[in-house]
This record gives structure tokens, sequence and C-alpha cells, in this order.
């Protein structure tokens, strides 16, 4: 099971199968869209880093001038799958190896038939190499004409970002086009060749944005020919000079097969880290192998300036930023099978420490706030306002960046938790240490004294669960922000042991005295934390308090309860977008009982939106119940997440992968049914495996060494 | 003073002389941008009725598929003004024939030198006809090549309309392109011919979305070569086959010699019917006529779906909506020098009646409220909320499209005049009426009884002082209700008398029984209009005891007092945007004595933002200051208006004329410097002219005869 296969074309899901075919290698990826192009496609390469204003809105990532249109005209007269009649098709992605490939058989509205296959990849073993095959087997004698073109006029859903520098030809074949952000200035260079068998004709069209190569051919029935297309790509993010980039990418690439043979190489490392064999279940094996697949194309491999979005590269949801779904749902993948890549990451939160800073400053806090939506400069970029769901001509108040606190302590989490399992203490040392000291500074300055109740706690957050907002002591932002203060004081003992000379630069920079640390065990020993006396856990103040709701009543249901209360009103009722209180037995594991964690599960799973409500509950859903030993019902969560972007089953797979529930399948499947834990001494396996999995076995990295794990074991 | 010239060229004004040398023949308008580009350049085309939708925000004028593209290489280098070194440089337009032209000396940077003179129309003679002709005369021997192309990727500011539907070749040296507007639906077609003295080469580039004609000539030294590109034009608002259209008009239009005398024609006839010769003041002469020339390219003639936005055609300044600004500044222009163009321009707002009377019935009143801005449908298009002077990243709320139930009125006076000054009986009764009656049933049902005041009046609106916001009785609003009420009570008693059947048939229609007709006296007889015993207006309840400020103390400013103090807090100031009692003995002159006008004149002219508040203000201010007696002071602030545009003195001219000023400029020149009135018999005149004015002549319709006037008289 490694491939994803399309067999008949259904322009209805055609966004949908845009996203999930989409192709990439952790500097670029390009939508599963048509080379020749398709009527309301939704036709978008994404380039990590390369942001642009949006006038009165947030940021975005720019759909990047496009390097992938390759038209084909039979006789004179266009394919398009639009037009004439589909005999024969056939779409592949080929996850092992990352090629998109196409083949239909089709004939013109005129009568010509031809068979024509396109493969196409980006190349993991050169960045800045993109290659694209086509192939033609006509069945007619007469013509064929290939157009091969860059196309600098794209736009994101009708925001255009780019102005055209300049263009032109190099050699006969060679073509070249620059284009600029129009606000934040960076620049994109494209170079393309185009390579075929004889032609008879070849010309070059300097048209204004659209620098075009075109080949006419003599079409002998049952001959194919070939043409290739081979792209150089390089940004002013990555040299001073994208255009002599480019060129000299597209210069030094080897033909096709070399170029394939390097690309298949560069896979099998990929997979020789990560991948996980599932035996008796296909469809969870192409699943994981999926999600998999979908967080290796976004993850960026040379850069640590960049994040992955919510959405990773493959679609215009959520504007490209980052969020907290990077540190806690797709992190832990890379910092067991790639932590290379992982540290890139947390390098990127390191980077954006001043904007944190910045952010706390302005709130009057200590410490880093990081930005719940995260960009390029790690600035605040969660849209304040955003469209009403009833009424598309109001406005709703988007709360997620002035209160969503917690956040800071998913950051440390991760970067403590990949401390952990590789063992980096020199990157600790100089980076991950600070962002655990910063992040605790900031709950320590955040957390308010709440004299009735003789503890500290948070007034006026947002927790994991949207659907309420304007929330006190939300139990998961007063337990991480515990944890975080409390690991803090650890990192702060084991550097000042260890690397003294930092933690001493630290303790000045940060103004830890002996007073002020003491006053931080003191605010994380009074945290309240709303435990009840027999283990529930009450999700913030009040809840409890709340309209009980029966979320049976509603169904069937195409919606999320969100949008069937409205905003304002979906604060009354207990019933929550996601998992939040089971949050923490999943990130804590071993500060909670198995007769809590049931006692909790208990309660909220039913209370839970986990159809329509966050893409990031069922994988967390699946693992705390494999925790709770429901592992059939964490199976059937585990479906649910599998299938959120392979079957679309929440509708909006267009927008992009849910990248979340990609890094969630992950850990359902490693930290859920197979049950690994870090220990003082290393890891232990507490394996509840789904009834139809007759053998698993995965890899991962622990300090530095590959683990390989067989399960049942032999 | 037929000619707007530019002798030299400076980027910093670039977008400010895109405006002013805008071209249009009131089907379109191009702004004066070069055909061969430049960067950072404002480029646009306007169509009236193109109007597309933007997600989130309101609709807007798309800006079209360009026309204009033509570059020139002189022996392989590209002609552009932003390289190389301009030799000489002149550039003109010529508001009698609208035909702009530019004289370019230009030496590329590798030295090759040549002349290149660009001349182009929008022709009014074939409103789908549009020409642009340029002349090389090199000054070395070697090779031209010229490119003219169509190009289908143009975006509003960022925001993209448009997508490409088809395109291609017909005969060697004609090329055709489709767009369509992609929520609006609506098609754009567009075809070329290029037309050149002998070309060495001419071939045709397909490339998507900008269908290329490239002809190749041989330079010799001092030999001009001449190239014509004549495009064709038409839109599905204008037939079910656009395409077909555009290539019909493309194929009848004669050479450029032959267009060029018909558009010579045709612009004569436009100038016959509206110019006004003023002697002994230049730039007053120039002022009037450029004002009248941007009115006249911007009027429909064929068309009277469409209204004229508030930036005509010739920026993106308020998204090609239509305002007051129409019947109160603009129209009144028209009703006496182009009837026909009035008379379409009311039907625009006669058929967006049904829109009217949705928008007042879903606020709960009957009648007919017009949208505060409206586009295509005259559904209320103002925006509810636009981002802050202060912080771009808040958003203010904007009132208007709420409060300012003034439009209605205006409509309602715009339609009268129109009546009273043509004796269009016939649409009169046929359309005029039933405006003034949806209007007149609005104010009725819209007014309140004030039993502490015992009279009628409105709460919570705005007037035409837009810094004043949810205002009670304001003078303007009430007064123009009331005379709204009245007339519509004479305008029934004049159907019933000459239309009896249109009457009856509006009664039934409309409700308006003995009874209602009775109460609408009843509220216009007991409108409170603020009348103070000496003759002074209070603006709206509470204006006088408002903090009064010296606006002298903010001297020298460069912005508006509504930025100054803010949008809130300038609520609290005697400081107006413009004037609003002093529109009073504008539009009504007769219900006003000298001394009362004197009076309010004194009391509002120091408080009122002239500067840099509306631009809609200086032309009624000189009106009523002439009024008062004021002659030079009246002088002055025509002035102030005469430069809005000319001179750029606001620092906005680039997003668009000030089309509002240009009418108020005529209407100041007529009305008030030379006193034109209706009467019961026919009009009078009361000159009042500046010294400097040695002999003005001008032209008006009245009862559909032309009147002359000569002052001072003969």
């Amino acid at each position: 099971m490694w491939t994803l296969t399309e067999t008949t074309f259904a322009p209805t899901s055609q966004h949908h199968k845009e996203t999930i075919f989409t192709i990439g290698n952790g500097y670029l990826a390009t939508r599963g869209v048509f080379e020749e192009g398709y009527p309301d496609e939704s036709r978008a390469t994404f380039i990590h880093g390369v942001f642009d204003d949006v006038p009165f809105a947030v940021t975005e990532l720019a759909n990047a001038p496009d390097w992938l249109p390759l038209t084909i005209w039979l006789d004179g007269e266009k394919f398009s799958l639009a037009e004439g009649q589909i005999l024969d098709y056939n779409r592949q992605l080929d996850l092992r190896t990352a090629v998109l490939s196409r083949r239909v058989r089709w004939q013109s509205p005129g009568g010509k038939t031809a068979v024509i296959t396109f493969e196409r990849f980006v190349s993991l073993a050169d960045e800045h190499l993109l290659a694209l095959r086509c192939r033609v087997t006509p069945e007619f004698d007469g013509s064929i004409e290939i157009r091969a073109a860059l196309n600098g006029c794209t736009d994101n859903r009708g925001m255009a970002h780019w102005q055209r520098i300049d263009q032109g030809q190099i050699a006969p074949s060679t073509a070249w086009l620059r284009s600029r952000t129009r606000a934040s200035g960076i620049e994109v260079a494209l170079a393309m060749r185009l390579q075929s068998t004889s032609s008879l004709q070849s010309e070059y069209w300097d048209a204004e944005n659209v620098p075009t190569l075109r080949q006419v051919f003599r079409a002998c029935r049952g001959e194919t020919l070939t043409v290739t297309k081979l792209v150089g790509i390089a940004t002013s993010r990555d040299t001073a000079h994208p255009q002599e980039m480019a060129l000299e990418h597209l210069n030094q690439a080897p033909g096709w097969e070399a170029a394939l043979e390097a690309q298949k190489q560069a896979w099998d490392r990929e997979w020789e880290r990560c991948d996980i064999v599932i035996e008796g279940d296909e469809e969870a094996q192409l699943a994981v192998r999926f999600s998999l697949f979908h967080l290796l194309i976004a993850a960026p491999r040379h850069d640590n300036r960049v994040n992955i979005g919510a959405k990773t590269l493959s679609g215009f949801g959520y504007h490209g930023h980052a969020f907290w779904d990077t540190e806690i749902f797709m992190l832990p993948v890379f910092t067991f099978t790639a932590p290379h890549i992982a540290r890139n990451l947390l390098d990127y939160r390191y980077r954006t420490l001043p904007a944190a800073r910045r952010k706390a400053a302005q709130a009057g806090y200590e410490g880093a706030w990081f930005a719940w939506e995260s960009a390029d400069t790690g600035e605040e970029t969660t849209p304040t306002w955003v469209p009403d769901f009833q009424d598309k001509k109001k406005l709703a108040r988007v709360w997620t960046g002035d209160l969503a606190i917690h956040i800071s302590a998913d950051v440390a989490y991760a970067a403590y938790q990949y401390w952990q399992a590789s063992g980096d203490d020199a990157w600790f040392a100089e980076r991950g240490a600070e962002l655990l000291l910063e992040t605790a500074r900031f709950f320590v300055s955040r957390a308010e004294w709440q004299d009735e109740r003789r503890g500290y706690g948070y007034q006026d957050v947002i927790g994991p669960d949207e659907y309420h907002d304007h929330v006190s002591n939300n139990a998961y932002t007063n337990k991480l922000a515990q944890w975080n203060i409390l690991t803090a004081l650890d990192v702060l003992a084991w550097l000042r042991e260890h690397h003294p000379a930092r933690a001493a630069a630290l303790t000045q920079s940060l103004h830890l005295s002996d007073e002020t640390l003491a006053h931080w065990r003191t605010v994380a020993e009074k945290m309240l934390l709303n435990v009840r006396p027999n283990g529930l856990i009450e999700q913030f103040d009040g809840f409890f308090a709340l309209q009980d709701v029966n979320l049976q009543d509603y169904e069937p249901r195409t919606k999320s309860m969100h949008e069937i209360f409205g905003i304002e009103a979906a604060n009354r009722y207990q019933v929550i977008k996601q998992p939040d209180v089971l949050m923490l037995p999943h990130l804590l594991p071993d500060e909670y009982r198995q007769e809590q964690i049931q006692t909790n599960y208990d309660h909220y799973t039913p209370r839970t939106d986990a159809t329509y409500g966050s893409s990031l509950g069922p994988s967390i859903q699946a693992i705390v119940a494999a925790r709770a030993g429901h592992v059939e019902e964490a199976y059937r969560y585990f479906l649910l997440a599998a299938r959120a972007d392979l079957n679309d089953v929440r509708g909006n797979a267009g927008d992009g992968i849910h990248a979340a529930s990609a890094g969630g399948i992950w850990q359902a499947v490693v930290f859920g049914f197979c049950g690994l834990r870090l220990t003082q001494e290393g890891w232990r396996l507490e394996p509840r495996l789904p009834a139809a999995w007759k053998r698993i076995s995965f890899r991962f990295f622990y300090r530095g060494r590959q683990q390989v794990v067989e399960l049942p074991a032999a």
C-alpha cells in the first residue's frame, strides 16, 4: 500500500483531489492540479517563507508563480479534460517516491485520439529542481504541439501578490521569469528547459509575464513523443541572486532518468527513517503512510526560519500560518523520526522569541508569549475579525490571538520532548533552555492570585476547546503552565550543573534571582487545577454548570455545533470542539492514573464534537481511549482521523491537508496503540493493538540511535 | 486653453498624472498610464457596469483586461522611461478632441536614440472602438520591434477579478481575448488589429491570457515607422455575443485618420452643447473645461443602467460606487447641458427603486430609501467597517449606509430639477413622479413626532457633514425631507390634472389615500427646521453646544480635522467637513433671503474644514459666498475646487477625479458667479463675476432649446 489511485476524474471532488495529490520537498509544494489546467481549479504552489501582506488582513503565503503549465495540441485542438472524451483515466501518487503520474486516453472533439501521460516530481535530492515529463502517443497522423510556460499571473483566491520583474530566453529551449511579492518584496526566479525528441519547430514567445516555449512535432500513429520540462527555482530568501541560482540548478540537473533516480534514493532514505508497516489493515496502512508523506513534503530540511502551516503547503486554508498544531501534533513525529527537522522547527520558535517577547511586553507581561498564528516574523497574525457564519457581511471577533496563552507552554513542551528524546544537549543548552525559561517567565507574570481560592490561575483565556472563550482557569492551560514553570526550574538546575556559563548568562539576562525562582515555584505549586475529589477535572471554572446537551439529538448533521449554536451561544453549552482536559493524560501520561483517565474520558467523550469540531480531536480521542483500555473505540476515532483527508469526511480537505490530524495519526499508532513511553531509563511499550492488526513495525530515534519495534514481539 | 500639458515626467506625481490624463467615452475610461508600462503604475481601464464581488467586502468596478500594451524594442533594447535617458518629453491631453499624445526622444542604455510618439483615444463616435497610434523615428540603422498585446491579467490594487475564457488569432494581424469576472460572471471581449507600414516579420504569440502580435521592422535613420493598434470591445452587458460584437466594431472601424476625424466631430458636438468661455483668467478657463471633460468622459450616453462613481471611471477610489455626488453635484451640469445624459442617470435611480424599497422595508419604513453607495443593483454597498485612521489593523464603523437618509431627497431633488429645466413631461409622468412620491413616502414614514417640541423630525441621522454622526434633526435632512414631501404633493396634483391614468395607478400602488396625503402635509408643515430667531440655523440639535475650535490654530496642516481629532472625537467639536446648512440656500435659493444667508455664511464658514475636509465643499462655499456678495472670497473657494485635481492640492487625486468637485466647478460658474436661476417664467441671471473675468459665455438647455449667455451683456 504505497499508492494513492484515482481511476475516474470527478470534477465535484476536484479540490479535494488537488489537496491529497499535492507533491512537495520541504522547500515548496504544488497542488495536484492538471498541467494543462481545468476550469475552477484551485491551482497553487507554495514556497516556505514566501509571505506577502494582504491589505487590511493578515499576511499569507503567496501562491507562487506557476512552474507547471504544459499544454498539448492535437492537430490544433487543445487537450483538456473539460472537453472531448475521456476514454481512459488513471492518476497515481506513489508515496514511496513522491512521483505523481497521470495516464489519459483522450479523444478530441474533432476525433483525434491519443494516450497522454504526465509524470512529475519536485526533487528531494535537489530542492531547487522541479521535473515534469509528458509523453504523447497519437492514434492519428498529423501534428502535435507542446507549449510549456512559466506563469507569473497567479493569485490567492483573488488576492494578487506578484509583480513581474523581468523575463527572457537564454538558450533556444531555456527561458526564465523573475517576480517579486508586492509588499514584502521577496523575489522568486524560475528557469525552465524544455527537452524533447526531435521537434519540427521550436520557438520562444516572450509574452509579458508568461514566457512560453513552443515545440511542434509530427504525429505518427503509435509513435510516442516525449517532452521533459525541468525547472530551477530560487528565491531571495535563499540567495541575493535568485535568477542565477535557479539557472545553476537547472544547468546542473541531470536528465529525467537520473533526476528520478536521485529522487527515489532520497525518498528511500526518508522512509527508511520513518515508515510504519501495518499488516492486516490496508486502510490503516495507507492512512499512516499518507499522513507521513504529507508531513514529510511540508517539512523544512534546510531552513530553520520557517514553520509548517496548519494546512501544510497544500492549500489556501489558514494562509500558511503555524499554530500549536506544529508543536503538539506534528513535532513529535519529527522528534522521533527526523530529529534534524524537529530542530529546524524549534529553531523557528527560537528565532521568533523577539516577537514573542514583544507580544508579552505589549500586554504587560514578562517572558515570551508566542503568537497563536505565526507567519514569517513571529508577530501575531491571528485575524482580529472574520466574517460571521450566519451573515458573511457581519464580522465576528476572533479571540485566540488575545487569549490562547497555552501556545507558549506547547512550544516549551515540544522543545523539552525533543531534548528528552534526542539527547541533543548542545542544542538544548544553547536554545531550548531559553525557550523553557522565557515561557515559564511569561506564565509566572501572567498568573493571577485568586484570593478566595488561595491559588494562582489564569482568567480570561481560551483553552484547546475553542467553543468557549473568555474562560477562567482552563485546566489544560493551568496544568501546562505549572508543568512549564516546574520544568523550567529543573532545566535551570541542569544548566547550572552542566553549562554554568550559559546558565549564568541566562540568569542575568532573564533576571532569575533566587527570590524570583522561589516565587516561580510558589506559583507552580499553588496553581489551581480544578480536580474534583473523584478525579474529574472541570475544563474551566463553571463548565459543569453549563447547559448539558445530548449530541445525538442533533444527528445526522453536516456542520459543527459551533455553526449550529452560533459563536456566542456555543459558550453556554457543555459541548466542546475537541479534547481539552483529555489532552493532559496524552501529554503528561505519568501524572494520571488509569482510573482518573477513565473518569474524565467517560465525562468528556460524549460532549465532544468529534465529527465536525476540530480535526485535531479524533487522534487524541484515539490515544486516550487506547490508554483507557477501549481499543476498538480508539480504532474508530483513529479511522475518523485517517479519513479526514483521504475521504474528505469533513468536506473541507480542498483547503489543504489537516496537518495536525496527520501528525495525530502517527501519534495514535505509536503512542496510542503501541504505547511508546519515554522513561527515566529509556523507553518502553504498552501495546494495545486493534484486533485486525496482525503485525506492526516502526522505527524511531532515541538519543541519536534508530530503534526498531516489531509487534507483536517476535 | 484646451490643452493639459506635461513637459517633464516626474515619477513622484505619476498617479496624479495618470488620473488627470484619463481618457474615456462614457462607456469606459483608461487612466493616463504609459502604453509600455512603468514601475508602480496604477494601470486601469474601467467599463461602466462591470462590477465584481470582493470577498467579504463591497462590490467594485473591475479593472478591465488591458487593451493598451504596446512595447518597442530598439535593436533589442526595450523602450522604457525607467531606463536609458529621456532627451525630450512632452505629453498633452487635448480636451477638445479627447486625444492623449506623448512625444519622447529617448536614448537606450546601449546608446540607440529614437523619437517616439504615441497618440490614443477611445472613440466617442463608436463607443466600442479604441485606437492607438505609435510612430518611431530612429536615429540609428538597425531593427525595431513592436509588440502589441491584450492582457487579461489585471487586478484592482491586488484584487484579481478576471478569469480567462478563451483567446485566439483570426487574421495574421488580428487577435482576441475573452475574459469573465469571477463572481458576477460578466464577459468582456477584446479584439485587436495591428496595422503598420512594411514590417519584415510579423507573428502571433498565443501566450496564455496575453495574446500578442509582434512585428519587426528595419530601422533606417530618420525614417518614421507607424503602427496603429485598433481594439474593439464589448461585454455581456451589451450583447449575448461579446466576441462577435468586438470583432464587428473592429472590422467596421475605418483607418486611424478617419476614426480620428469621427472622434473630432463627435467631440465638437459635445463642446457645442456645453463649453464655457472665460476671458481674462486662463486658470479658470482650463479648470472649467477640464472639469467638463472629466464629466463628459464618464457620462453614460447609451446606458441607463449605470451611474457615475464618485471618482468617475478614472481611479480605484470608492470602488466605482455612486453617491449623492451624482444628483447634487454632477447632475445639474447634465440637466442643463446634456439632458439625455441626465435622463440616463435618473433612469438608473428609477431602475434601482426595487432595491431602495427593499432597503426601506428592511428598516421598517415605506417608500424608497436609496443606497448611500450604489453599484450595479442599487443594493446598499457602503462598507460597514473600514480600517481605522490611527491603527489600520483596527476597524471603524461606517454609518452613512445606515444613517445618511438625505440621499433619497437628493435623488428627488435632481429628478424635479431635471423636469423643471427640461420640461420633459413624458419622462416625469412615467418615472420622475414616482421617484418623488416614493421618496416622500419614505420621509413621511421615517419622520418621528417629537412631543416636547411639537414637531416632526429625524433622529439618529448623518447630514452632509460627516464629521458628526448619530445626530438628530439635521437641518439639511429635515428641510430637504419637507421639500420632498411638499413637492411630491404638488407633483401628484399635476399628475392628476395632466396624466390622470398614471396618477390613478400610482395612487393605488402607493396607497395614496386622502388621509395619507393629509398626513403627509401635516408632517411637512410641522417639520422641525432649527431656525433661530436671528435666522441662524443650527446644523443639528446641540451643534451650538459643541466645543468651538479656531481652525487657524491647526495650521499649517496636511490632513483633515477628522484624522487629527479621530473619528469618534470629531463629534465633539463645532468643526464641519463640508457645508451642511449652507447647502440649503444653494439648493433652495428662493427660500432664503440675503440677510439670513449672510448670517449662516458668517457662522459656518470659519468652522468648515475647507482644505482637507470634503472635496465637495469649496464649490458650494463659492456659490454661497457669491450669493452673499463676497465675490473675491467666492473666487478663492472656486480656485480651491479648481485645483483639487489639476494641482492635486489634497494629495489624493491619484485615486481618481473628484467628480463632485468637477460638477461643483460648473455650478460655481453658472449658478454662483453668473447667478442663473429658474423662475416661474423661465430663467434669469444675477451675475457677480470675479474682477479678472473680462468676458464669460456659456450655453445651456432650457425646455429643450439651447440658450446662449454672454456676460457682461453686449
